[in-house]
């Protein structure tokens, strides 16, 4: 193990000089020491040492992204990719202090004026000790009973302030409606309003009596974000009661919670990942997703949170598919395993979105979840569910939606109605 | 607790209405829905809804702090400080949620171009269920046997690759030395090269030793960091070795983790808050120190890392003494618990800082951590020692240091080595 090496590549920003820089950070975040010590020999640092393995340049501006920085004489900050290589045998296999190698002080360091974590290489030794997603794709296509296309889910709204009989009865409507899928909102965990026992058993009373009805056996997340007594005593209430899926916040919950959620865990893991545009909307500060996902993937999530394209928050496409493929792309080389998890993609998404997304990611492995374009079909919520499998057939036959929607009246009704939402930013 | 309120303050910049924007916030944050959905009643809404609570509008920018924002008509970008308040009965004492609700997707929203968020007030009602530091200031005063003076601390470097027995050589050299704590390094968890539990051994026989030998018992923060079974594991452990304190990496160990180990500990938990700078060096993105801090005393961290004055980081001195008297200041308004926990003063510390430090925060309760300041002095790691005591008491003393140097040997000399590096940014 003493010669795998974990690589890391950042973005940085600085006003001194490129090399300095990146043997700083290195340095700060293996071997480094700013005098000498008693037992730090050459062959200590040889072995423990981080090195740059690549720096490759980038453009330069005229003033600092960051606070803080050191000051150069050219008064210009340069930008570059610079990629390091970690001594596995400084850490082990241990995800938590990988965590405060990669993504640890180096933030804080006053030599440069930006700093963002772009991808991460992980040895199979991981592997060994974290086994990744119990679930992924598969598991929960099994578990949801669907095939050969996207999974369609919902959301509850309001985000909180519903009872667990009323978050029944919607249950109902878009079970009826032929829904996939449904999630609590990341706002409800257990509430006074609705203590998550209470809603497990009117929820799942719902899902049982449609299954017997339809044969279909809806897979709804339960929110059981919380300290870990209460994540594990909730998972197990889940369990009995015949339920197929929690959720939890991953960055509120932390990874060490989460590891032991899916230590315990018997049900797929719906991984929402609010918090993270503090992690990432700057393009110098944070990390990107396609490093991220991977330390949440070894962690054990089975569903992991990626928007949509044209969503109503600010992320740009172009991220959004990276997060998609990242999600897909195996977690190790092979042999390794692949890992793979499945893509929640959300956020003002109403069908017309899926010829893009298809087009682009080339993948029905998602979980496509919709609000309003389910909800507010003209036709009611089945309209809505059959619009987005429509919108989702046409995308995969690579069929217009005008030209489908001429034979499919759900989607024709959706178009009609959300089709002027077609920029950026649609409220559906 | 219905009526209760959790108030949180954020930052704001946005093209559009600040008013609308603000609300946009609140919605996205409680019960907002974007369509009329059964069930959501104006009583839901009056109950459920947080409110904007003050908007005060500060300065206006000609372009955007972050990528991903709508444009406004003006094309100028205003800045605001937007006091929210969320209902408490939203989501109960449930410190995962709360984090989901106060640092949550609002990060993501396209209606602004900047949110941060700046201060968290809390109900009485967390004090109930989250107990908070354990030993905080008074208990780990008791444990280091310190009063009266800063806890004088070191950090065990290099950063990785010592052996067991290399560190508690270090140890040996530094408890002769007369040093009050000594902390692993965040980058040094349980690996191969120094598994915990032979460093536990190694280093506590030698902590036993001194203890015997002089009466004072060195203590040491054994790097715990990891998923929940290990870190419960090396607890118990460092426990049955006699040591005094445990350390982790709270970002990385994240929220739930580091409540199941408080909820176990019998130990000062030492929170180290590497990663942080991710959060928080940006003005329009993430976190300040004085609402997050709260977070984490809830949660049970008896230290909390600060920075120091005049860091080798980014960090500006202003920021730094906002975060020790935030440790300090009381977590609920009396008549609740105070809480109060130790600053963890670092990075660049070498003594000539602490006249400023006292006379900003007029407080000697802090855990003040030197590295070359100690080590490097030039009549060895005993006069370092001593010199950092010596500077603490002319800063209390309200004498010079250059004064009180005259008659205090250690200090003089670490004046004249150290003293040019007045400067933000001095290496020692």
């Amino acid at each position: 193990m003493a010669t795998e090496c974990i690589v890391a590549k950042y973005r940085i920003e600085t006003a001194l000089e490129l090399e300095r820089v990146a043997e700083g950070i290195a340095g700060e975040q293996s071997s480094g020491t700013f005098l000498p010590v008693p037992g730090e020999t050459e062959e200590l640092k040889a072995r423990a040492r981080a090195r740059v393995v690549a720096i490759r340049e980038l453009e330069s501006v005229a003033g600092p992204s960051l606070p803080g920085g050191r000051l150069g004489e050219a008064g210009r900050y340069r930008r570059a990719e610079v990629t390091l290589s970690f001594p596995m045998a400084n850490l082990g296999t241990n995800l938590v202090t990988l965590m405060a190698t990669v993504c640890g002080n180096l933030y804080e360091l006053a030599e440069h004026t930006g700093c963002k974590l772009l991808d991460l290489e992980l040895p199979d030794a991981f592997a060994a000790r974290y086994p990744g997603p119990q679930f992924g794709i598969e598991g929960t296509r099994e578990l949801a009973g669907v095939r050969g296309r996207p999974i369609i889910g919902t959301i509850v709204k309001p985000s909180v302030g519903l009872t667990p009989d009323q978050t029944a009865a919607l249950v109902r409507m878009l079970g009826e409606a032929g829904i996939d899928f449904i999630k609590d909102d990341e706002l409800m965990a257990n509430p006074p309003h609705s203590p998550l026992a209470e809603r497990v058993k009117a929820v799942l009373r719902v899902i049982d009596e449609l299954a017997d009805r339809t044969g279909k056996r809806v897979m709804y997340a339960f929110n059981i974000s919380d300290e870990v007594e209460w994540m594990l005593r909730h998972h197990d209430l889940v369990v009995e009661a015949g339920g197929t899926c929690v959720m939890v916040s991953i960055h509120a919950v932390g990874l060490a919670g989460l590891l032991e959620l899916r230590r315990r865990s018997r049900l797929p893991i719906h991984g929402h990942r609010n918090g993270w545009g503090m992690l990432t909307r700057h393009p110098l500060l944070g990390v990107e997703f396609g490093a991220w996902q991977k330390i949440w993937r070894l962690a054990g999530v089975d569903h992991l949170h990626v928007n949509g394209l044209k969503n109503k928050f600010w992320e740009p496409d172009d991220s959004v598919v990276r997060s998609i493929e990242s999600c897909l792309a195996p977690l190790y080389a092979p042999p390794g395993p692949a890992c793979p998890v499945m893509p929640v993609v959300s956020s003002g998404q109403w069908g017309g979105q899926a010829p893009e997304t298809y087009r682009r990611t080339r993948t029905i492995d998602l979980l496509y979840v919709a609000g309003g374009g389910i909800m507010a079909h003209p036709g009611g919520p089945a309209s809505g569910v059959r619009a987005l499998r429509e919108a989702w057939e046409a995308a995969v036959a690579g069929v217009p939606l005008e030209d489908y929607a001429r034979e499919h009246g759900a989607l024709r009704e959706t178009l009609a109605k959300f089709g002027g939402l077609r920029e950026r930013g649609g409220e559906a």
